[in-house]
């Protein structure tokens, strides 16, 4: 079989209903990706996870080249066998972790010298590793080694590492001799000029998918939407397009309005630790009093295990009492609330409703108790 | 119904494989009971526990009078509706926790003043209070109120302590209203003709089983055993035996033998989180580098859920990257594994053959790997 197949089955305004064909299953589209940094969604077991049912998660290639090491993953059945996992995996290229983990690294045409945040020792990526060890990795997707520039730079700046990124992009697909299918990554910062040449020129390469890099960097929320807004419409129609890092059920919403099949972001798992959970009636931060003698599930709208067995007033108590179970409660819980929005955003293009869906969700969110 | 029935379905030797009867079903002994400090066996949802299928529980009195608070629990209808827990549910009677974790206290003939271990607000617990406090959180047995001297006092002063446990004991008894059962405790230290004379006293009372206390308080492991093998044959017959804070595996093989129906620790779960893990060929260090490359399970002979599906070489990874499903790994094996061992005891008592599996179990154990 082919690496990757992408057909859109229903289109609601700029957003797309599709699906994808992957070594590991079909994904139906607009996705939301859990991330799993280093091979595990953090808090979950692979067979809770299997259970709240993803199709696609995300691996992080610089915190699995770190740990195990790639030599040892690729001897161990790579990220699938790994953590035991039969349903498909992106693996994101390592740029942007380089360039937000790591303090020490130096950037050159041939690729970047870093040191691990955990030990200090010495490491190289360039496109040819990235795209060497995802494929050892053995995950579905992989994506293009990019440089991720810091928001706030100037246009000049910019541009150059934009152009570097494109260098890359090509390199990456030189590179790529395996199995796994490969996604570009269109950068070029809040510039708009910028935006739609690296557009133009990483959608006119035979990517099997292409996605929006550089987002999520520090920049203000607006700006994030509106280089969303303004870069989705400029990619091919043909492809997946992913929305890298982003973000709150809001921005869900937003981006599949623009055009975007794709999405991963830390905040339902970092959230969950942290007892922030999302619901149907608004954001819930459990540790507050208010629910001591909360007997209602977390979400009255939710059929996760979370909401089905027990009450607020248990996971306060476990969450203000430091149990290690209220991560794994609320994990659950917001993982199953992203991957039941895009359920919800699914159907609601597929019935052209999208706008009346975002609508009712977005009245209920903000009209119902927000603690945070 | 009763509060409590116990009968005898077997004998082999001073062994016996019985059955308990609880208001919230039946429990086969001899029974290991997993502890649920808060509520919550550590790392575990109620969901993975009843997956694993214990069929009672230890909660902790002294942990749950200070968080939630009893009238709070009470309100929330008790630890079972609380936990979303159906099975049986022992709690102890905060004796221990007052006497090691909560360093201002004072003893009176009427009960102790103490502080919290948490934030040193003022407490006070009594055989009547903590009975009480026991039968509203709703518990299936409860155990009297009893004072736990430390190790390494004098006989004087020992003896002293067993008989304030002695007139505790009677008063725990008088102070029980409702549908709890109730479990006296014998004390008297390492010393034989106190624990001879506190198991005459508390065994004369109208006590639904009986415990030995006072162990696992720091003495040597000998001592221990000398205390349960001395103890053990001068309780009732036809009561349930509980060692109380015992132990490991061997320690659970010897206390049946010696005629112990009852069993609780919090080896299993804690040792898991320190990624000590037993197993059918001896104990894992699951850090050691020499796991980091091994794709077999955990334990062969084991079908938990993590045996089942994922390998020594994730097991490592999660532990030494300090991701949290580390730990819920590791605590599904570990409760596994002594409820595994408990049910192949029960076999062979129901087959006379107790001594055999004891052999076996050790010479398969100290004949493999053991890392610690």
């Amino acid at each position: 079989m082919s690496r990757l197949s992408f057909r859109i089955l229903a289109t609601d305004g700029a957003a797309r209903r599709g699906e994808i064909v992957t070594r590991h299953g079909t994904i139906q589209t607009p996705v939301f990706m859990p991330v799993g940094t280093l091979a595990s969604v953090k808090s979950l077991t692979t067979d809770q996870l299997q259970q709240l049912g993803p199709e696609i998660i995300l691996n992080n290639t610089y915190h699995l080249m770190l740990r195990p090491g790639i030599d040892l993953l690729e001897q161990l059945g790579g990220v699938h066998r790994f953590m035991n996992w039969d349903r498909a995996v992106l693996s994101d290229s390592g740029g942007f972790q380089v360039f937000s983990l790591s303090s020490i690294r130096k950037v050159r045409e041939e690729g970047v010298e870093f040191r691990s945040h955990i030990d200090g020792s010495a490491h190289f990526l360039s496109p040819e590793t990235s795209i060497s060890i995802q494929q050892r990795m053995g995950v579905d997707i992989a994506m293009a080694f990019d440089e991720c520039p810091a928001y706030g730079i100037a246009h000049a700046e910019v541009e150059r590492s934009m152009e570097l990124t494109h260098r890359w992009a090509r390199r990456s697909l030189a590179a790529r001799t395996g199995e796994s299918a490969l996604f570009g990554i269109v950068q070029g910062g809040i510039h708009h000029d910028l935006r739609k040449r690296s557009a133009e020129e990483i959608g006119a390469i035979e990517f099997d998918g292409v996605a929006i890099g550089g987002v999520s960097v520090g920049e203000p929320k607006e700006e994030m939407l509106d280089v969303m807004r303004f870069t989705a419409p400029l990619l091919p129609e043909d492809k997946p397009r992913y929305l890298m890092g982003v973000g709150t059920p809001e921005d869900l919403l937003d981006g599949v309005a623009a055009g975007i099949d794709m999405f991963d972001c830390v905040m339902p798992t970092r959230n969950a630790r942290n007892g922030s959970l999302f619901t149907s009636l608004g954001k819930v931060a459990i540790k507050n009093a208010r629910y001591a003698n909360d007997q209602g599930p977390l979400d009255p709208n939710c059929s996760c295990t979370t909401c089905r067995t027990v009450s607020r007033a248990y996971l306060r108590h476990l969450y203000v009492t430091g149990e290690i179970a209220a991560m794994v409660y609320n994990t659950i819980h917001n993982v199953s609330f992203y991957l039941d929005l895009m359920r919800g955003i699914r159907q609601s293009i597929a019935s052209n409703s999208l706008q009346a869906f975002r609508d009712a969700f977005l009245s209920r969110v903000t009209g119902g108790e927000v603690d945070a």
